[in-house]
């Protein structure tokens, strides 16, 4: 069969991935372009998607000591610009309110693009013995940056997101948060998103705007791209010296305090759809899937038919599937069609043979196979095709991502790699911007994706500048 | 003992009402004004509590067939003025941003004060057949409208809430998704918060801006003002046909359609302190408080107690109650005034003598009674305690509302009332705007709270101008 997709209007992945990609974030209806330019609604199934993420991830959050607040979506001009990298680099992106109820503002308000400023704000006052450490701080919330060009998901106006602010005595303490969460993000894209990724640290250049260290978990796509699936960053006591934030210790001492920031978006969602997607729409892994199972009852106007497909909706309802049924009057070939574009893991055909034979026929949305199970042990059996379709799946983009990283010790080698194949390329680095730079430019754009926490030793010398090496870094085209 | 108060820097509520309000709110850390004139950060106390009532309502939702988005933050200011009714109501309360990115915009965008707008411009292009309806769409989200003056909870100019917008073929599903979500409001309202509510409709001069309808549940605060707590929109096809929201039935006819919108906000924690809460602080119905149960251990440092107090602690946990230990260095007495400040329902304290006993003593929030209990049978006694004082409380609140309702068949009565007593009247009323005004006049404000669904006949007349009466009304100063 030359063409298997069943869904006419979505381009292929082989034809044009960008194309491809939009198709999808359509025709699964997960969000559109509103009428506030780069803005998105975020629709039902992707907000569902989105909801499923938020909730795994808040128990880990809670599980670690986070406590949740919510921050004002406005920030004074003055305030943002109190610390001044940090300014630098947002500076560009802001939205500003001028007027408000009628009348213009004596100073002007800045829509949030993130909100260092806001919670370091309120420790100024809150901190000031040891006793009031450590404060471990998120929100959910939205984002505004005036970004230039956007995509669905990828790269919007405001996005969809949590930043977690984190305020401790030592740098140690503060340190060890910083890799805590960096560890919670890698669990949760790893095991529940099943997207394999590589954890590191952000270069100079790449670090968050007033950050001293900021560490990254980096995803591929199935064209070969990387994309910044979340990251968490110490700051030192840089930011809360600006605030003029610190803390007396037990003998009266004073003493500057020590933060962190980490946040993960809406972007995750556009991984969890080019890392998984395919011709035929999103493929979705079981364990974030708002809807695991779509019943799908075949011959349904023949007695007894509905009356099964319900009691195998209850059945699997009680046992805590997500699980809906599709008994509306379309065809079966268009509720089949419609299953693989919005992704649902399993779908579930009953009809009066399947009845007969006391089976259900299970069709896996990742790999097309069939599964005839005997309607008996239904949860049992359902749990364990969900179970091994997960770990499958996160397989196989494991083996994407392993085959496509590779090495070189040259710069000529860093482009032929770029001209023939599509994926990273792990090359030393002499811990110059400049090279960072210029790799960028000889190549398609490869720049640093970060420096891996597991390094290999590929050569003595910086790929680029042939100087004496420091780290081997994971380089590629973005997202 | 003429003074109860175990936290000296909370007035009672006897001295200053709104004083005491105040306190609260600070000494139990629930929120607190930002660097951003009259926008909140909501604090972890108060924000947990949020987060409770969000997850219990939305779970109401979702039964009901409600699905969540997220649209925009900003609304072209074109779009706001779709609508005549709508923006001649949010105009005077709109903050504009003109600045994005550094550049001047081309069309100024308003700072959503609600998102009916938005709903409507997507709904514009995506209802064409009867087969697209209905449309239940809800979302979690801030709303910024420039109030003069502010108060923590009541009144903000950015707060959180959720909004609920609905799309019908018919008027009349409209409607019943109108009451639907009333009730859900009114069910969520009185079973977890205990706060006993009257349901009815506001009169024309207090209904939405733009909506045909809007019904309400109003509360008693303990000072005797109202507190409008939720409320659900029955916009007609006004609003869908200004945005020429128009779609094809079976047989091509093309009709308009209807539309519903429903919202409840962190107003709602305002109704929570002032009901329920007494001169130690706040006091928190079981079914809602972050946390239920604060385990204080008694001489601590005694062999035994600490293991015991966190078996307990794990008993309790596994059990699934939200339960938490202090174990602190601070005193038993520092514990337990925290403990009240915070409105925790429960207080178990463990000692070397309860545990020669096998047993513990909890003392109840709301009342202070005290009770022993073995550890036997922990789980059980302390699910019935619990259930009890969740009623008690609701029981408590609606003897307040129940006996500070007084009619009136003339306004001298009214004034004289007003005079007297704190509460709600109960009067008629001819339906005509001019009386409403009239009443709010000639007393100390009392304005028509709401018709309310349990209608009864006080006399003939109306109250202010001795026409014939249409429905009684309930009045009342209100927050």
């Amino acid at each position: 069969m030359e063409n298997n997709k069943t869904v006419k209007s979505i381009t292929s992945q082989s034809d044009d991935f960008a194309s491809w990609y939009t198709d999808v974030v359509r025709e699964a209806k997960l969000c559109e372009y509103s009428s506030v330019k780069g803005c998105l609604n975020y629709l039902p199934n992707g907000y569902a998607i989105w909801e499923n993420i938020k909730n795994s991830l808040d128990k880990k959050f809670k599980e670690t000591g986070v406590e949740n607040v919510y921050l004002p979506v406005l920030i004074p001009e003055s305030l943002l610009q109190k610390e001044k990298d940090h300014i630098e680099g947002f500076a560009p992106e802001v939205a500003t309110v001028t007027h408000g109820g009628g009348a213009e503002l004596e100073e002007k308000l800045c829509i949030r693009p993130t909100s260092e400023t806001l919670f370091c704000d309120i420790w100024q006052h809150m901190v000031k013995s040891y006793r009031d450490l450590p404060l471990i701080w998120n929100q959910w919330n939205s984002v505004l940056r005036w970004e230039k060009t956007t995509r669905p998901f990828l790269r919007s106006r405001e996005f969809l997101w949590q930043e977690g602010h984190t305020l401790h005595a030592t740098p140690e303490e503060a340190e060890e948060r910083t890799k805590l969460m960096l560890d919670i993000y890698y669990d949760f894209v790893t095991n529940d998103l099943a997207i394999p990724l590589i954890k590191g640290q952000k270069t100079e250049s790449e670090k968050f705007a007033g950050a001293e260290a900021t560490y990254t978990i980096e995803s591929m796509m199935k064209d070969g791209k990387a994309l910044q699936s979340g990251t968490s960053h110490f700051f030192g006591s840089g930011f809360p010296d600006s605030f003029d934030i610190k803390y007396l210790d037990k003998e009266n001492k004073l003493h500057s305090a020590y933060e962190t920031s980490w946040g993960l978006s809406t972007r995750i969602i556009g991984a969890l759809i080019m890392v998984h997607g395919d011709d035929n729409g999103l493929v979705l892994p079981p364990k974030i899937a708002p809807t695991q199972i779509m019943i799908i009852p075949i011959a349904q106007h023949k007695d007894g038919v509905l009356d099964k497909a319900n009691s195998i909706l209850k059945e699997l309802k009680d046992n805590n599937f997500r699980v809906k049924i599709d008994d509306s009057d379309k065809t079966p070939g268009f509720k089949f069609a419609q299953q693989e574009v919005l992704g649902i893991p399993l779908r579930l055909e009953i009809g009066p043979r399947d009845i007969e034979n006391n089976q259900v026929v299970i069709t896996r949305r990742d790999n097309g196979e069939k599964i005839t199970i005997s309607i008996d042990n239904l949860t049992e059996s359902i749990n364990e095709i969900l179970e091994k379709m997960q770990s499958e799946m996160f397989e196989k983009a494991k083996n994407l991502l392993d085959n496509n990283i590779r090495p070189a010790t040259t710069i000529e080698e860093m482009i032929d790699i770029d001209k023939n194949h599509k994926g990273f390329i792990k090359a030393m680095w002499c811990g110059d911007e400049k090279c960072e730079e210029e790799i960028k430019n000889r190549t398609n754009g490869y720049g640093s994706r970060c420096i891996p926490f597991n390094q290999e030793h590929i050569s003595d010398k910086c790929v680029c500048c042939g100087k004496d090496a420091k780290d081997m870094v994971i380089w590629a085209i973005s997202y």
